[in-house]
């Protein structure tokens, strides 16, 4: 793996002994072994989720999309031609929520990517869909397709972030072919779980042949097996557009997993409470895995929650604030309530890789894993809300990530460890440095961090005064620098680039509004 | 209170509405809401706790206090005068811990001020015991008895602190002289409870009496309620020295707060191994614990531990760290095994207040929390491993704890918030602006942040693209502005000064190594 490639260097350069056996890591799965926070009794749990059911009810969905709209009537909905109103018996809702696995596996590129979902599965994923980048080198800038594939291989070189993101929108390449360029950049960096925008028939099918074709699959199999990822973003309030209702019937016939995530701002797309923005985006979420489950019941669905809330001053959104972290408790007890895999996501406003930056994500983090979210997104590498992906920001943000993996190791406890010899062994005032307990186990003990310096404050000056930041952009580089792709048969990069320029020929495939 | 005051003048002086009502927050006490991690099963809890007996029965404690060692002696324990070993019976230990309060009240200058400690208590002090001091004003330096006067102001201006430490050493006072300084400012400048070295005899009573003076109370009432609060640091591993046996004996007779806490480095005072670090610590603490209740049954006693791991490469101490996390579980489950009030510790090695000193105390602080800890001391302003106090990091840490405390509120889910009515009122695809619910709510829903800015990024440059830790400096300087001291009959400065001179003429009390 090139984490520990990437890890080892990072040891030469500070001049730590070559040839001392290091230890080994491998943060993936990870298995949630913290308990689960909550904020809700399980009487508002329910009230939470009948309210949610009734708003369906009487309230209703606007589905924008014809061909949605359809099946849902077909299924027992009623619809409103007019107003392009759905509203959903909660007898329909249970049925099809019923029908949505709990746990599924999505196939990688190796073995060792396979990304379990549910459970008590944990995985942090990449900040994404941003339109910009900022790095301290060149500065903040619009994404292009060059930074989609650092952002890929530093992605790819870090196994704490197990699925790749969009993370930064390549406005270098026209829309009607952007989905090719960033599609083989996934498929040939990298060897991780894809992530693939739904913004239309044209582009998800196109996306899906490559992941065929990277992957080596007919198919048949790949109906059978989810290789892929999208989010659908409902347009709350209450309403679903035709790119996210096209998303869900494509994903769903094609077996691929959907993260159905309404995004609720508190006070702005939803309620100013946080009990009134989880019934809205649980109602939503709802709605999503329902028509998911009537287009192909036990497609792969997950529950998605983002609600944070907006600084009532200005209207500009927060992240990593409290009613942030209180909003995860409550949607983690309502995706267990209805017994569906969910997806949080951290998250800051901060506009640079600083302090705020740190914290806000830090906390918005504790607050997806103690909620129990199966996936979080946006962990590393978030600015501004979501507008701009930091090359340092994510470098940062792998710290914590990492040290919260390891916290979910068990700890050995045996009699060497809680080792009353090696006390026995060492007079009072004394130290453990040359125990024999220390002597056997100080290779691999503890550990190794990435960014974090150590070092007194004289060496640390002595050595530049680097801050943590600074520290970040030399890693990053690094870490490109030394990227080496995963294993692939070359003739997978041909047939991919055979694709790309055939589809690409046809004038490609504009994203759908 | 002066948090409000100094929260107010932040909104002004970003432009805000001057006559809206404000949101009233005052983060004390606080209720630890969250569910308990664990690090080990109860079998293993059982194990060291054993251990940690059988270390005390065996091995012993070398205490080198005479008189220590003679009360120890006459309560039962095996005394070796030669060797200055005690060993304790494992009945003699269960006893006298057994006598210890589960939980009490230290009393603060201010009804509003009383420090709950025990049960699901939570708090979080200062950064505490540093030689150093930095800002970004006026640098790294020596501590000044102005520095004491500043960082006691900090404190007493954020109710989420609610208990002072002696954040730095003040070095241009005469160490005979320096109790008499540091009391007087914290008596006069703070209500809150107050931190006393347990340096010698001499100035613990001085400390004591002017603490009595302060808050006007005689000597019976001062024995029969404790005021004050002290650190006993065992000299890892298996040593007690002079002045912190004294200090143990003297609390303890005076009915005042002592936190037994051994400082257990994995790997240099303490064994490599978390297992092997908890047991020692746990059998350091009991051993304290033990000789306070001997002095004093029932003596209000705090179940200390601060084990984190050290660098193995060079001997550097490392805060927040996986392992520190792990060990924080590992002694919540031994303190509570024991039925103790417990504390322990946030930190970070960092050199200045950058992200990694925000990752890692952030870490350690949820360590912490998680593991319900009653008192989490060094929350706030804590840099390089406790050898410098900062005051941009004191104000930049204060924002995670005051979200903690946030996420600890019920959160209110009765019909109104969860808003049916809300949902219906908006349109699908509107907004939630001008509802009637967020303008009955807007200007009191959310967390008012004291240094995070949410501009966008626009904003953010026009205004001077500050990061937080510039945002921070600010907020200290204006803070310390704007400080007021509590209320204070003038009487009681005079009487503190009346003593202080006196005592100073008698040549105050050097320390007792």
């Amino acid at each position: 793996m090139s984490d520990s490639k990437q890890r080892r260097s990072k040891r030469r350069g500070r001049g730590a002994d070559k040839t001392a056996p290091k230890r080994q890591v491998f943060y993936h799965p990870i298995w949630n072994t913290l308990p689960r926070a909550e904020a809700l009794s399980s009487d508002q749990v329910e009230t939470i989720h009948e309210t949610a059911l009734r708003i369906l009810e009487e309230l209703g969905i606007r589905v924008l999309h014809d061909g949605g709209r359809q099946i849902l009537r077909q299924a027992g909905a009623e619809v409103d031609e007019d107003s392009q109103m759905v509203r959903f018996d909660r007898g329909l809702i249970t049925e099809m929520v019923a029908k949505a696995p709990s746990q599924f596996t999505v196939k990688g590129g190796a073995a060792n990517r396979d990304l379990p979902v549910g459970g008590n599965s944990l995985m942090f994923g990449p900040g994404a869909g941003c339109p910009n980048i900022t790095d301290t080198e060149r500065g903040r800038r619009p994404g292009a397709l060059s930074d989609f594939v650092e952002t890929t291989k530093l992605q790819q070189s870090f196994d704490i972030i197990p699925k790749l993101g969009g993370s930064i929108e390549p406005q270098d390449v026209p829309v009607q072919f952007r989905h090719l360029e960033t599609t083989r950049v996934l498929m040939t960096l990298s060897d991780k779980v894809p992530f693939i925008y739904a913004r239309g028939q044209g582009q998800v099918m196109d996306a899906f042949e490559m992941t065929r074709i990277a992957r080596g699959v007919d198919e048949e199999t790949f109906r059978a097996i989810p290789y892929t990822t999208t989010v659908i973003n409902t347009n709350s309030p209450r309403q679903l557009d035709v790119p996210m209702t096209q998303g869900i019937i494509d994903f769903a016939e094609w077996g691929q997993v959907l993260v159905i995530t309404p995004f609720c701002l508190m006070g702005a797309m939803a309620p100013i409470t946080v009990a009134g923005a989880l019934t809205l985006s649980h109602a939503e979420a709802l709605a999503g895995v329902a028509l998911a489950q009537i287009v192909r019941p036990g497609a792969p669905v997950v529950y998605g929650s983002f609600a944070s809330n907006v600084d009532m001053k200005s209207g500009a959104p927060a992240f990593g604030t409290p009613e942030h972290i209180q909003s995860n408790f409550g949607a983690g007890q309502l995706a267990r309530h209805v017994g569906l895999p969910w997806r949080s996501a951290a998250g800051t406003a901060s506009n640079t890789a600083d302090v705020q930056g740190a914290y806000e994500t830090q906390l918005s983090l504790w607050g997806c894993v103690l909620a129990g979210a199966n996936m979080v997104y946006h962990a590393c590498g978030w600015l501004e809300g979501g507008l701009t992906h930091g090359l340092e920001k994510f470098i940062l943000d792998l710290e914590p990530a990492m040290a919260i993996a390891e916290i979910m190791q068990p700890l050995a406890c045996g009699p060497d460890e809680i080792g009353f010899d090696a006390i026995a062994e060492i007079d009072p005032g004394g130290h453990f440095f040359a125990a024999t307990q220390t002597m056997a186990r100080y290779q691999t003990a503890f550990y190794e961090p990435l960014v974090s310096d150590w070092a007194n404050f004289g060496q640390w000056t002595e050595t530049g005064s680097k801050t943590a930041t600074e520290r970040a952009y030399e890693i990053w580089k690094r870490t490109l620098a030394e990227f080496e792709p995963p294993p692939q048969d070359p003739a997978i990069a041909e047939a991919l680039d055979d694709f790309v320029a055939r589809r690409a020929k046809e004038g490609g495939a504009p994203p759908v509004d």
